[in-house]
């Protein structure tokens, strides 16, 4: 079994800004992506585990940009298993142009029960993490965000339509981060760019429903949440420099 | 000079509804994206109009869809130019998987410039599409929708965000499409699938604007029109058939 999982992403137009830089939710679809590429590889893939009653689904994510590509531009992204606990695995992503690092990621991932919606075991589900995991060198894990306080910086509201669901009917995770992102003005993007975010995933959210999106800023640090009938249920933290 | 342009895809996990397959947008995105990648074969690229202070925006798009690709699966796309006139170039599209037609579409694309937001002429900027022009077998072009009357099946508000917007920095042309889809329900999208789509990009939308996403259904086919101060902005027409 392959630990190492390998593959070459080209920038396309949509996974651009207005910048032609990729933008960050578009750099967590190609995570996602090649997580997917390399469990189906070593037989932990969605669709196997679904035919189980069981999915994947994402607890926290850490990413640290170096430098994004531009449009049309190639970069290869690697991908390994770097630790797993009874309920949790942590899967690390790393990005390069040519031998250059311009990117890295962190993300914990649960197996829950398609039913219950209730995490299983992961070790039962699937010995074979054991084989393919590297445990040295593992990213840094996300930050667990606590309720934030200080001054909101903005409010808005957003419904969750179709578009924004994936194969698990409810919100995609990738999602979560563009509405938190679409808090921010184009003048702030024109000034900005982002260099680190922690992503707290707390409760799934459903088609039809109503999130609260709230940023406080303070300096270059940005804390961001999405409320569902005033409780969390995502927790973000973004830091800038300027661009 | 290649008239005829050819392409891979492979369906990556948020280019799928909840369904798994291919949705509308993404397989718009990739028609956007191999338009681009054939543009700068041929010397047409939106990098070397913007350097002229030019660029190209679409006005409209005629979709028609057999089979949806799958999760993981791959696609061939070819594309090539159909017709041009002084003002307007249209350039057709169709996907196959193996030696089977899955999907086909044409476009119609302006160029402006960059300042004045006026079209400016196409043969005089681009000779060259008089020697990649492939003129016989065009597909049909897009219906020219006028005011729908009738009566409303829903009506939405929607702001358009930094996350809508492409590198011209006005409403990414495949987000209309998504807008316009998200004012169905999972139950419809549970039972129908789409045969043809017609697009009709009116006017630019930029970002922090509000529009109001209309939508008219008779039977089989939806009207969904984007309205801005009371003013078109887009049109579309949906046929749609059990799934």
């Amino acid at each position: 079994m392959i630990s190492t999982f390998s593959h070459e992403y080209r920038v396309k137009h949509n996974e651009t800004d207005f910048w032609g830089r990729l933008t960050a939710p578009a750099f967590g679809d190609c995570m996602l992506d090649i997580a997917g590429l390399h469990a189906m590889e070593i037989g932990s893939g969605i669709d196997i585990l679904q035919r189980q009653g069981l999915t994947w689904v994402i607890s926290g994510m850490k990413l640290r940009f170096i430098d994004m590509p531009k449009l049309h531009g190639r970069f290869r992204m690697e991908t390994h298993v770097s630790a797993f606990s009874r309920i949790t695995t942590q899967r690390d992503f790393v990005a390069y142009d040519g031998d250059r690092k311009i990117a890295e990621a962190s993300s914990e991932w649960l197996i829950i029960n398609m039913e219950t919606r209730r995490p299983v075991f992961v070790d039962e589900i699937l010995p074979q993490l054991e084989e393919v995991c590297i445990p040295d060198g593992a990213l840094p894990k996300y930050k667990h965000l606590r309720a934030f306080d200080g001054e909101v910086s903005i409010e808005m509201e957003r419904k969750i339509t179709y578009s924004d669901l994936d194969v698990n009917r409810h919100l995609y995770s990738m999602r979560y981060l563009q509405i938190a992102l679409d808090t921010f003005d184009l003048d702030f993007f024109a000034k900005h760019r982002f260099t680190d975010i922690d992503l707290n995933f707390i409760s799934e959210v459903l088609c039809g429903e109503v999130v609260t999106v709230i940023r406080r800023t303070n300096g270059d640090v940005h804390n961001i949440e999405m409320l569902r009938d005033g409780k969390a249920v995502f927790r973000s933290e973004f830091v800038t420099a300027e661009a």
